[in-house]
């Protein structure tokens, strides 16, 4: 099947387009990306889903969000698959949260009939509350896909990926769904991001050139390495409110002045990154013989360098050379989740959501 | 095909779970209701929703509210399921319209994958935003259950629903989806409705009976069925904003003092929708026979008498005669619609809706 994966971000920067083809090889899920796009958000629609992320939206806009954003994603769709010049077979869009509040509810806005019948084409839509309707965090949902693209049937391998947080797919040789752990270590990019702006103007460390001319600033690590969450037992999740803006401001404020340059801090937090994903990787999976990195993250060479000295053992890599670009990663993903909902298979895996029962995700549009 | 069709209307007040047998009778749709329930709405999301509706709703509630009513509408099906003593195949959910704006956008708010990840059943949901998608109306939908359930081979009939507002479906005898028109004729009970609360302090006018006991404003009925809505050519349609509170208060302001009591304005404005539902009717579909009758105005003896007068050569009754309640009518509908969808066939018919296309509503979610 060709399914266009489809995901937009709570930065509400672009519409990533990843075309695929998966194929069931005797039970085994191929899946090969052969297209991928960043399309630009419509300037009006990234203003009301911003107001409506502010809560500052009117009614008739957050009804307008749905059908917007089918537009613009199918404007988005419709270019990539002229320019790859394939017959698509299905949709999987993530869409764009407006609310998570699990295990309460969750709120995906994006117009799947609209979608479908703009496209003539079936889309597959809201993956994550049937997750949270059964108890779950309606994340992470990428693991399934991790193991069905990412596992060895030889080797323990771990799939990291660096945005704003950092998480972790054990992936043991082999192993079957409920052998899958999946967890946030901790920080990503978010902190290092954070002091960069405040500090340099940058909206992030390229390269991480910045942390690579600094010194570690000992007295900062050793404070953010004895926070509990890192010795907090998976599995578990973490965001902004923990590791955000407020920490950085107030690192900033206490370890930057004149004495102490501002790249000592972005190395500082370069490093606690590295070593917090390294050693949960250590305590969880000591067997690891591969890291396979993706997001942001994945594109600063120091950072990956720092975290290849704690694992002294291990190949750290990007995705990539496994055919999947570390950008495209979470598109392939819901292509992949999209395929399974197709099919009647479960895309949630239990043991890490936190969900009562494997579900098949989300609700197919074919309108015709 | 056992279905349960949902319907919640805009007044908030219940939630209606119709359960019919659906079976392809040699191309024909035979549609059986064998349970009918009106289930009280929880509170709490009665006052979300109203809040939605008021435009005061926070992030938060708009979050929680199509969850909410999953389990909301899950616990009213499990009810009647049980009663009813069946096997449920199939779940269709109109939802809760929070807006509509068509031909721009609508939203009827439900998670049909928590509902269906609560049911463990396949739900149909979101019927409206397809054919608004394709340039329609998003209303009526009910013409093609009209079509399916109500017309008959050898005489020419009307279905009548006398909500709010009136519509009626045009149902030559045999004819086809593209011989179909249906449209609003005008106010429903809504005048009548808004009067007697101002005048009485009654929801409705019981019966017909206020309005059995009065006379006939003849200044205050020409001057109405002088508005240019009743000589406008269909397809059309109206809303409150013409036939609402407004104009009941003016009329009441205007026409009822002590020398004019107010049953007089009750029985003219009875008058007025008897007048202007039959007009319409003799106007497009003189050959009708039969002219059939849901929604609450068909519980007004007064009013389908005045119908009667009007339409000599018709017979006026209620659609009950045919195996459809005139309340559980619309529940009935969503149940077919839902099979047809779950059947890929479309739902829509484009000469009534005004879309550029028939299309397949809705989307389909089955989480286990």
């Amino acid at each position: 099947m060709i399914i266009a994966g489809v995901m937009t971000g709570t930065s509400v920067d672009a519409i990533d387009v990843a075309l695929c083809n998966i194929q069931d090889e005797g039970g085994r899920h191929a899946v090969t990306l052969f297209a991928y796009s960043e399309a630009p958000y419509p300037i009006e629609l990234e203003e009301k889903v911003k107001g409506a992320l502010a809560g500052t939206a009117s009614m008739a806009d957050l009804s307008a969000i749905p059908f917007e954003l089918a537009s613009a994603y199918a404007e988005a769709i419709n270019t990539l698959v002229k320019e790859a010049n394939v017959t698509l077979d299905l949709v999987a869009v993530h869409g764009q949260t407006l609310w998570h509040e699990p295990p309460l509810h969750t709120w995906q806005a994006m117009s799947g009939p609209a979608l479908s019948a703009l496209l003539s084409i079936p889309v597959v839509h809201d993956f994550r509350a049937a997750d949270v309707a059964v108890g779950g965090q309606g994340a992470p949902l990428v693991p399934i896909f991790d193991v069905a693209v990412l596992q060895s049937t030889t080797v323990d391998r771990v799939a990291l990926n660096i945005g704003g947080m950092a998480n972790i797919t054990l992936l043991p040789a082999g192993g079957g769904l409920d052998d899958v752990r999946a967890f946030d270590t901790g920080p990503g990019n978010v902190l290092i991001d954070a002091v960069c702006k405040a500090s340099f103007g940058k909206r992030f460390d390229n390269d991480g050139a910045i942390a690579r001319s600094g010194i570690i600033i000992q007295r900062a690590l050793s404070e953010l390495q004895a926070l509990p969450y890192f010795a907090q037992e998976p599995p578990k999740s973490t965001g902004r409110e923990l590791f955000g803006e407020q920490m950085a401001n107030d690192l900033w404020r206490r370890f930057s002045h004149p004495s102490m340059p501002s790249e000592d801090l972005i190395t500082t937090l370069t490093e606690l990154t590295a070593w917090s994903i390294a050693d949960h990787i250590q305590r969880y999976q000591p067997s690891t013989t591969e890291v396979l990195v993706s997001g942001g993250g994945a594109r600063n060479a120091f950072l990956l360098e720092r975290l290849s000295s704690y694992l002294r053992n291990m190949v750290v890599k990007p995705t990539d050379t496994l055919g999947v670009p570390s950008d495209a990663k979470e598109a392939m993903a819901f292509a992949y989740l999209g395929y399974r909902t197709y099919h009647g298979l479960a895309g949630n895996i239990p043991t890490v959501t936190g969900a009562t029962a494997p579900v098949v995700l989300g609700s197919i549009a074919n309108a015709r």
